[in-house]
């Protein structure tokens, strides 16, 4: 039975991430909403004896609390080192290392890391599931599945939606997981950069590449400040926007001394196009989103937070029980499957400097591999630019 | 049904602290005492399923771990946040938004926070009940649980005691907690600070004006150092100390480079007045209580530490039940409900710099609020001097 | 019932060390491999309702992490203070102090501190078992309990055994506690230091005159760079190297500009008295062991970590259920009985300057006691250099 992972979004097939929000409905309606009485001994037993390790290298409070909560909700336990001074690694380890021996401690790894690829290396040396909890700029998938099961269950459906995009394109991981999740359900992306912002062009590329999709002609009713719309060659796109999805607001990132970043506030949402728009985001914010919005009812992004407890509980206890029978046994294919058949000693060393293979293919004495049928870093994804090599 | 929380001592009546007392004795007993093998497998049940989130701004061992440990006993489980380092925080996430998100992840939050009024702006956006760990100099109310809890169970009630306040009675948010809960049970205050740190002008003005507490004559025979003495009017203070309550000494807030900070050892208790006293303290110490006299029976401190346990067992198990029948049905009414019906737009800002509605208040465009039958600030209970806007 | 501490390997006859070794072999089988489907709700109900306190002054990943696991397989429970910042310490508040408040808190505690004897100063206050996660340079008794639970388990019996010591052995705390037990179980000592870093004399002191070890005389094929070897008497010592223990290499200790480190990768183990060699480290590693040698049968160290749960999981529940009848009841004697009667006032003062009786005995007012009839520190177990008040 292959050990499954989940590493980036495309780890899952369509099919398995609908039965993860099936389960998660299942959870919700087992958690019961916020009256407090009703929710005494509302857990579950599902994982019941299983020990989850939360591995975080960088700061986090809502990733790690809510998949900690999911564990705990599961009837599981929980161990976790979220202190990166007080690791080992501050003794010099390797993150092979230490994937190795806390996958002797623990039944499943949730990894936080700051260098792009993290998890897939943890993953490749792991007994046990790791879950990517964001690992630089790469991918962060469970918050994709929590905007994706948000849109789903508050939209009905993600098929030929306007989702609009809005702020900074071009640093943020959640965004760029989510545009690919979008793409596979057939949703259309509104792009709303902030100036100097825009979607990387190799996310587009990627976008056009591997998920058909093209830039389709603006209707002559779209909001200001939208750039571009990908959606497939023969949707139909109209003016409504279903979902505005902001990002936040890095200080450090902002160059632009003669610009403010743009805010959504009550004004910008009364343009008639956004009239039924669920207005989404990752949060923490910072600026960018008006609290004096927060009481309306289109304001999802409270919502959207606590939808990550009973999305985490789904994918958990199906990684966990996966090969118990009835579980993700059609997955597509996990990483490490794929990763072992197609690594090769004489690869190719990775652009991406931020990549987990520049620190630990020294130590481990691999030069990079590539999948060879696509240019990509097996680790980070990234675009092989030059491949001397091969 | 309204949701309950434990922002301030005050938000119990004397008849609900009774009743924790009652539950916490049940703990005790269903603990059993400290012969190991009798311990194991003496946890309850009553918060099966249950999930608390301890949120610590501010350093702490004893209070974290005691609220964690009481869950624990109670059959529930924790996640917990204590580096604020490593918090949304970090990235400028605002207190009301912290408590929303955590409040989709726990059944009820235990908050420690830097700044006074913390715990009352978080309630405000909670959920779930928030529980004040201590909130700048502003209160403590469980830790003013344990101290009334340890004089009651050892002296066998609360009125007419003569309970002796030492030390900095100026800087610490125990003692003031404690002044209020021991005034509500009619207990005298007898009042011993170090030089320069007396009770703050404020408190005495509220002990006077809420608890119709008045100072009373002293008698020949109190021990040196007692500066006055506070009771109800008709009060009889005999010269017996039932109790000396010691604060821990500062040594950044202490100025008096000629005299040293008074110190509690076996010469100082041999006076007659202290021979049937409890001698108390919070802890941690640093100096001002000699370990010498910790073998002496008349020494609770480590007695009054261990009752942190089943007082937080019966406090959290209280809250999570409420309005299952039969838990804190009598409450005087939860901030929530005041709080909501006396905030208005246009109230005068807190003259209190350490308030939390100085950093909160602009993020979320309201100016504080006040009661207007008392002119207090609705968060840290700050004197407002200045109301020019009324 | 006497209460029972783990604050050196020699608090355990070599009969309870075996007796934890059985049980261990059982929770390894009750939690079955590494197939995951099969693991869940593998744990065991030992410690149901019991509380573990996991008390970290330096910082650990390993060493906590499965402490923690172990108990949550036993069906208890964790509280964690993990950041010396953030402790009552910061406060000022004496190990003493601490060890008897978190007594309070939980059934069982592990202690990991920077400095030598805190395990046994915490013991002497605590009023539940103390467990050694670690004190300075002195012992960590639960690696070495690891290490030989290791060793037997896959060479089938410690006596006779060769046992090359490799790297840093005057450093290593780990070394110290397993020559010490190495030497009870009867297997020889094959010392290959690195330069400069040979076994301190102290420790070679011990080994003749405690457990009767004597330089044996060195065979013509033992490996390069075998210095010396200890053994019983009448040991007959062949060239072959039964376990090859390395030690982690600490640059900032490492002086020697004109050599490297020694290294163990696959040229050197491939000299025919390594054939049968069990390779070993407590990990994690610095560049001394090379992780091409990883695949390598004789590659014991994942192995040795992923026995750290089972063999933790016995020693808790061995402790945590001691006078229930069948546990720990042949135990030598622990340290609080032996240290109480040995007690004297007019002690000498230890001349090991790492000693926790250099901080704690001040605060303490007591001078350091040693045991009469073996002038080593009762807390550090250094030897007495100098006793001007004997």
């Amino acid at each position: 039975m292959a050990l499954r992972h989940l590493t980036s979004i495309n780890d899952l097939t369509n099919e398995e991430i609908e039965r993860i929000f099936l389960l998660a409905e299942d959870f919700l309606e087992d958690l019961g909403d916020r009256d407090l009485p009703a929710r005494i001994g509302r857990s579950v037993d599902a994982c019941a004896g299983a020990v989850m390790a939360t591995v975080f290298y960088e700061p986090s409070t809502r990733t790690r609390l809510s998949f900690e909560s999911a564990m705990c909700r599961l009837g599981g336990k929980v161990i976790s080192s979220a202190d990166p001074a007080a690791s080992s690694t501050a003794k010099g380890e390797t993150l092979a290392d230490t994937a190795r021996i806390v996958s002797a401690y623990a039944d499943v790894i949730v990894l936080r890391h700051p260098l792009e690829g993290a998890a897939r290396l943890a993953a490749q040396y792991s007994t046990v599931p790791v879950i990517n909890g964001g690992d630089g700029a790469h991918e962060h998938p469970t918050q994709a599945l929590c905007d994706l099961f948000t849109i789903q269950r508050e939209k009905g459906a993600l098929q030929n939606l306007n989702v609009a995009l809005f702020g900074d394109l071009k640093n943020s991981r959640t965004i760029h997981s989510l545009a690919y999740a979008l793409a596979r359900f057939g949703a259309n992306l509104l792009l709303m950069p902030a100036p100097g912002m825009e979607l990387p062009g190799s996310v587009e590329h990627r976008l056009h590449g591997e998920f058909d999709y093209a830039p389709l002609n603006l209707g002559g009713n779209l909001p200001d400040g939208v750039t571009k719309v990908y959606g497939l060659n023969d949707a139909v796109v109209n003016s409504a926007i279903d979902v505005l999805y902001l990002t936040r607001f890095q200080k450090e990132r902002w160059t632009d001394t003669k610009r403010h970043y743009p805010v959504v506030n009550r004004e910008l949402v009364a343009a008639p196009c956004f009239r039924q728009s669920l207005v989404m985001h990752a949060l923490p914010r910072a600026g960018e989103l008006d609290p004096a919005f927060d009481s309306d009812p289109r304001a999802a992004y409270f919502r959207q937070a606590s939808y990550g407890v009973p999305i985490r509980m789904a994918l958990i206890s199906l990684l966990l029980n996966h090969g118990a029978g009835g579980s993700l046994e059609r997955f597509v294919g996990g990483f490490r499957a794929t990763a072992r058949s197609t690594l090769h000693k004489s690869g190719t060393l990775c652009s991406n400097f931020n990549c987990i293979s520049h620190v630990e293919g020294r130590v481990h004495r691999e030069r990079l591999a590539i999948k060879p049928e696509r240019p990509r870093c097996l680790y980070c994804d990234h675009e092989i630019l030059q491949s001397p090599g091969e």
